[in-house]
C-alpha cells in the first residue's frame, strides 16, 4: 500500500523530517527549525500547494547555489514606521517572517508598521505572516510577488504576477479571520498538483498560450499559458497592485521581468488594535460579527458558515494528533530527500483500513 | 429629444449645479463646492454608479434629518501614525477626504498612516480617496462599508458587507494605478441603474432571497437577495475584511446589523513613498513596468492593454470638454431636484445628432 495516493504522515515527525533536511542543507539550527514548523503549519492548516511539498525543491535550490543557506536577513533602510529587509538570497520564508517581526515592533510604537522586502524567493503561505500580527493583537497584511503568471486585461501573454495576498485579525472564538487568496480563480500551485497527478482542470481556471480556455494543466504548467482573475479584470488589478507594493516599493527587479524566484519582494503590514481601542473590545466585537454571520439561513448541505481562516484552523488542530494526509507524489518527493541527505523516513502512521 | 437615454452635459456645469443643490441644503460653500467635485469626478471617470446620481438622494437625507448638513468631522482619536475620524452623521465623502489628509500628514512624518472613520454615511467612490494619496507621492489605501448585500460562504441571508476597496499608486505617465472594486462582481449601484433602466442582468451577479441565480435585479435590489462574490470565498472573504477594517476597528456599529448608511465606516491609508525610495525612482519604475505589460500580444478586437484607471482617467479629460453622457433618469432626478431648490438647471449641451 506503499503507493496509495493519500496516507497519513505525523505532524511532529514530519516537522522533524523537514527540519532535518535544511539543517543538513546547511541551515542554522534555528531557521531550519522555523522551516519545519513554517511548512507544516501549511500541511496542518490543509494548504498542501504551500506545504512540506516544496522542502525538497528548497533543498535543490540551495545545492545548485540558487539559494543562500547562510542568508542573513536584515534592515537595510529603517525610517520611522516602515523599512526595508534585504533577504540576502536565502530560502524566502525566514526574511518575510523577519520583516514581520520587525512590523509588529514598529505598530506598537507608532500604530502601524510596513516593512517591504526585497533580494527574496520563493516565501510559502503568506497566511503564515498576517497571523503573526494577528497573534500579537494586530491586523495582518502579508502579499509576495509569484511567478508571472497572469495576463494584463485584454493581453494575452504572461506579464503580471500571481501575487497572493493575506489579511488577519484575531477573534476570542480560538481561530483569526484569516483570508488568504491568489489574485486567480486558483494558485498555480493547485495547477501543479493537478498536474503531477494527472488529473484535468475546470476550464474557467486559465488559458492555454493563445489565450483559449483549457482543461489540461500542462498547457498552463508548463505550456506557458495563463490563469484567469478572479472577477476577470478585478483579480488582474489586485496582481498589479500586489507587483507594485511588494517588487517596486521595496526595490525588488520582479517587474522588469526577470526570474522573480530569486530577488523576489514582499510586503507586510501590521495595524496595533490598541491604537484603536483595547484589544478584548475589538475581539467581542468580532465574535458578535462572527455570531451575526451565522446567524443566517444556510444552503442545503451545507453544516455552518465559517469565516476565512476558520476551516483550516479547526483542520490543524484535529490534524496534529491524528495525523496529515499526504498525497503520494510528496510523500515520494520528501522520502527521496531525506535518503540523499542520508536522513531516515519515518512519518508514515498505520493505516486505519 | 429630452427624453433620449443618453444626453451629454456639461461638466462644469454639472459640477455647479451639484455644488448648488448641497448649498441649498445647508452644507457650507467649501463642504459644497467639494461634493461638486467629487461626484463629477465619479462621473468623469465613467463610473456613474457613484456619481451625481446620488446627489439628490444625498440631498433628500439632508431634508429627513438622517444627515447632518452642519457636520464636522474630527479627529477623535489620535495616536502616532493611527488616527479615528468621527463623521459627524454628515455626508460622507467629506469625512473620509479629511481623514485621507489626515493619513498622507501622518505618512509624511512616519512613513505611513492608517486613519479609521466612524459616525459617517455613503461616502461615494473609494478610488477618489486613494487617488488622493496618489496624487501626494503616497500608496493609498480606501475602503469603506455598504449595505450588507453578501451571503457568508455558505449562507443564504446578506450579512457580509458588500465594502468596496481601492488601491492607487503614481504613474509618470500622467495618470495613476487606481484599482476600485466591490468584493462582489458587480457594485450593488449597478444592480440598481439595471432596474432602473429595465434591464436583465447576467445570471452571475446575484441570487434571490432564496439562492437562486437570477436575471431580474428587483429579486435583488428591493428583493432581498445577495450578490455573488468575485471568486466564490474570496469575494465573500474580502468583504469580511473590510468589515474588520471600517467598522469594528474604527468603532463603527455596522457589523452588528443595523442601517450601514448611517454611522458607517471607513478605513483610509497611505504608504509615503519617499520614505522607501525618491519618487521619480519610483515612478520610473512603475512606467517600466506599464510598459513591460503592454509589451505582449493582445486579444483580438482589443486596442491596447490597461492598467486598473488609465481608461477612466483618459475618459475623463476627454469628458472635461467633450461633456458627459448621462442618463435620463439621472437627468430628470437632477432636473427635479434642481426645481425643488429653485435652481436653473442649464447643464444639457446640444444634441450632436
Amino acid at each position: 500500500m506503499a503507493d496509495e495516493m493519500y496516507r497519513n504522515v505525523d505532524a511532529a515527525g514530519l516537522e522533524r523530517l523537514v527540519a532535518d533536511l535544511f539543517l543538513h542543507a546547511g541551515l542554522s539550527t534555528a531557521d531550519a527549525a522555523f522551516m519545519g514548523e513554517c511548512l507544516v503549519d501549511a500541511d496542518l492548516r490543509g494548504v498542501h500547494s504551500h506545504g512540506t511539498r516544496w522542502a525538497p525543491r528548497y533543498v535543490a535550490s540551495i545545492k545548485a547555489g540558487h539559494l543562500n543557506p547562510n542568508a542573513k536577513a536584515t534592515v537595510v533602510v529603517d525610517r520611522g514606521a516602515t523599512a526595508i529587509v534585504d533577504g540576502d538570497r536565502g530560502v524566502g520564508h525566514i526574511a518575510v517572517k523577519f520583516a514581520m517581526e520587525v512590523a509588529i515592533a514598529k505598530a506598537k510604537q507608532f500604530g502601524n508598521g510596513t516593512v517591504g522586502v526585497r533580494n527574496n524567493s520563493h516565501c510559502g503561505a503568506v497566511a503564515y505572516y498576517a497571523q503573526q500580527a494577528a497573534d500579537a493583537g494586530c491586523i495582518g497584511f502579508a502579499a509576495t510577488t509569484g511567478g508571472t503568471m497572469i495576463a494584463p486585461w485584454g493581453g494575452l501573454d504572461r506579464r503580471v504576477g500571481l501575487n497572493p495576498i493575506s489579511w488577519a485579525a484575531p477573534t476570542g472564538l480560538g481561530f483569526s479571520y484569516n483570508l488568504d487568496m491568489a489574485p486567480s480563480i486558483v494558485a498555480g500551485s493547485k495547477i501543479e498538483m493537478a498536474r503531477d497527478r494527472g488529473e484535468a482542470i475546470p476550464a474557467d481556471w486559465g488559458y492555454d498560450a493563445d489565450g483559449n480556455p483549457t482543461t489540461n494543466p500542462s498547457d498552463i504548467m508548463p505550456g506557458g499559458g495563463t490563469l484567469a482573475g478572479v472577477g476577470g479584470y478585478k483579480g488582474v488589478g489586485l496582481g498589479v497592485g500586489a507587483d507594485i507594493l511588494c517588487s517596486i516599493l521595496p526595490g525588488g527587479r520582479y517587474h522588469e521581468g526577470q526570474d522573480p524566484t530569486v530577488g523576489g519582494g514582499m510586503i507586510v503590514q501590521a495595524i496595533d488594535i490598541e491604537h484603536f481601542q483595547p484589544l478584548a473590545e475589538f475581539t467581542g466585537r468580532m465574535d458578535r460579527m462572527v455570531a451575526y454571520y451565522k446567524s443566517g439561513r444556510k444552503r442545503p448541505g451545507v453544516d455552518d458558515v465559517y469565516l476565512p481562516g476558520e476551516l483550516e484552523s479547526g483542520r490543524a488542530h484535529a490534524r496534529v494528533s491524528a495525523g496529515i494526509p499526504l498525497d503520494q507524489p510528496t510523500r515520494a518527493s520528501l522520502r527521496s530527500a531525506a535518503e540523499d541527505a542520508g536522513i531516515g523516513y519515518t512519518i508514515e502512521l498505520p493505516s486505519h483500513s
